[in-house]
């Protein structure tokens, strides 16, 4: 099923039902007003939003009403727990190649954690504006995937923390790359150069997704635009250094994870053929995808450092739009669209 | 006001209002039925709050009952956002010197913003028994205090910002030290190496501790047990850097704070004459309560390091106990105390 959360003056909003479809929705009000409620008490009110489902996707429920991705909140509007880890190794390899990265690590491993905690009260939804207070901040965006958990016990094996993963959604990170660059030659935490982030406009369960959810990995393509043109067009499954399963698995190794941790992945990323060979990243071929560009501008500009000796690319300006949608090998978009505009404060 | 949740089955337990001398307590049940609730509509629910307590500390509450620390949760059980700032520039400064800090930063600035966000999940209550799966983990703890916010707008000036503090309460941020140390060497994030945060039974007003609430600093001494022997014995508001409204306004340069944002202080701390002249901190005179011991493992070692060139205490163990509560210079104990044992998994 594929659930979302409607504006409605409140900060959590209104859980509804979405069709598979996208084009129809409906109130879950019988049973549970906000996501985290049903999240909070899972096995009993996912069977009900299940029946909805059902209903709403064979036309047949009496109060639906046009889906309007405009009128989303976050799926998940505010979240006790946010984090983010590194799926794609090559984008955190790039990045320390060029510089542009924590300068410590002196190997890049697949299998290493990179968890950065992250504010979870600034969610924002597919089509909300992006306040940026100043354009030298240096605005980027990380646009790739995340899930939300239900409770995940310490210490659990990559398979049992898999069966975790209550919904999957489209995410794109903020980040203000002028501070953030400022605090880390300091050696100093970065959590305030973190504006926010973005989510698609439904979480859907695993099984909305059919085969292309295999093995804990998503295999779809990731389409990212800039002001309307192509920035990177990525497979989300090919690349992964460990599928959500082993990242969850990492991630509870030490404490257990609560009902409602959004866990994103970062920005998704191909590896070239001299990002593997720096990284010992253990992927077979370097994919003709790694033709197909990148996800984050910080990212691009490392290969341009890497490729030129100076990047050229700037960062966001007022005015530019960021825009996410996943597709599947058929060209169907399970998820929906990430589409934002940066503004000055006054317009937000 | 002081206000606590109770223990109710719930995630997010059962709001009360505690009375001054923390001998009685009363639901809240009329006016909101847990903490954020009256965050969200603080303006419309504290009044009523207020009247409560009005009526607890005049004996005349009708439905009192004796006030239990032990049933208390986390003041706020779940964050949408938890964020550990230093407060106290000696205890980074202290690390930094002896090489147990992210080894970068050449300055230690008082004004420097080091801000790391936290999972807010995993929030415990004040007796709540502390699970460690293995002690070679090195479990270490840092007390200190903490403030709930209501919605801070971002660019807000220093005075506009400490408006925006509702509360004020005891924090006890574990960290484990064996995996976060190995998570910085690789130049990695350590949002996996943070196993939980633990709060005093109450969360109060600033109007409630009187006189020593003070342009955002709070002037108390924090006491820090452990297993039963002095930590350390700390003034609170004599060692910050900065104070809470600046802390706050730091953390809201680039964005708004939501209401419900937990912000703590990290250690207290107090310096010393060698660690004022290395880090340039513009405190008058090394205060006597340098000699007052520390609030955290990490700090003990970094002395013994930096004194006899070997860290010769240890980590936390399965059965130690931590105590933590913070005294007014009349003796009175306006928070509660913290008092917590680290336990193997299966006691918790």
């Amino acid at each position: 099923m594929k659930l979302a959360s409607y504006r409605d003056g409140s900060r959590d909003g209104q859980l509804v039902v979405v069709s598979r479809d996208l084009g129809t929705a409906h109130y879950a009000t019988g049973a549970a007003c906000t996501l985290q409620q049903a999240l909070d008490d899972w096995n009993f009110v996912s069977p009900q939003l299940q029946d909805l489902s059902l209903e709403l996707n064979r036309g047949r429920a009496r109060h639906a009403f046009a889906f309007d991705p405009a009128m989303c909140l976050a799926p998940l509007p505010r979240a006790s727990q946010c984090v983010r880890g590194t799926a794609y190794p090559s984008h955190r390899e790039r990045l320390r190649q060029a510089g542009l990265r924590l300068p410590l690590g002196a190997v890049t491993r697949a299998s290493a954690p990179d968890w950065w905690a992250l504010p979870g009260d600034a969610m924002q939804g597919a089509r909300d504006p992006v306040a940026l207070g100043d354009e030298a901040w240096d605005l980027d965006f990380e646009a790739g995937l995340a899930v939300i958990t239900g409770d995940i016990a310490a210490g659990s094996a990559p398979a049992r923390a898999l069966e975790g993963v209550r919904l999957l959604m489209l995410a794109n990170t903020w980040c203000l790359r002028a501070p953030q660059a400022k605090a880390w030659a300091d050696g100093l935490g970065d959590a305030h150069t973190r504006p926010g982030q973005s989510f698609g406009p439904v979480a859907v369960t695993p099984d909305e997704l059919g085969d292309a959810w295999h093995h804990g990995r998503l295999a779809m393509t990731l389409h990212t635009q800039w002001n309307g043109r192509r920035m990177g067009v990525g497979d989300t499954a090919a690349h992964m250094g460990l599928h959500w399963g082993q990242l969850l698995a990492q991630l509870s190794a030490h404490r257990a994870l609560h009902a409602g941790s959004v866990v994103a992945g970062g920005p998704v990323s191909a590896p070239s053929a001299e990002v593997l060979a720096g990284a010992g990243v253990a992927v077979a071929e370097p994919s003709p995808v790694a033709a197909g560009g990148v996800h984050c501008i910080a990212e691009r500009r490392a290969l341009e450092l890497l490729d030129h000796g100076k990047a050229t690319t700037g960062y966001l300006c007022w005015g530019d739009e960021v825009r996410v949608e996943l597709k599947s090998r058929d060209g169907f978009s399970p998820l929906g669209a990430l589409q934002q505009q940066v503004v000055e404060p006054a317009q937000a």
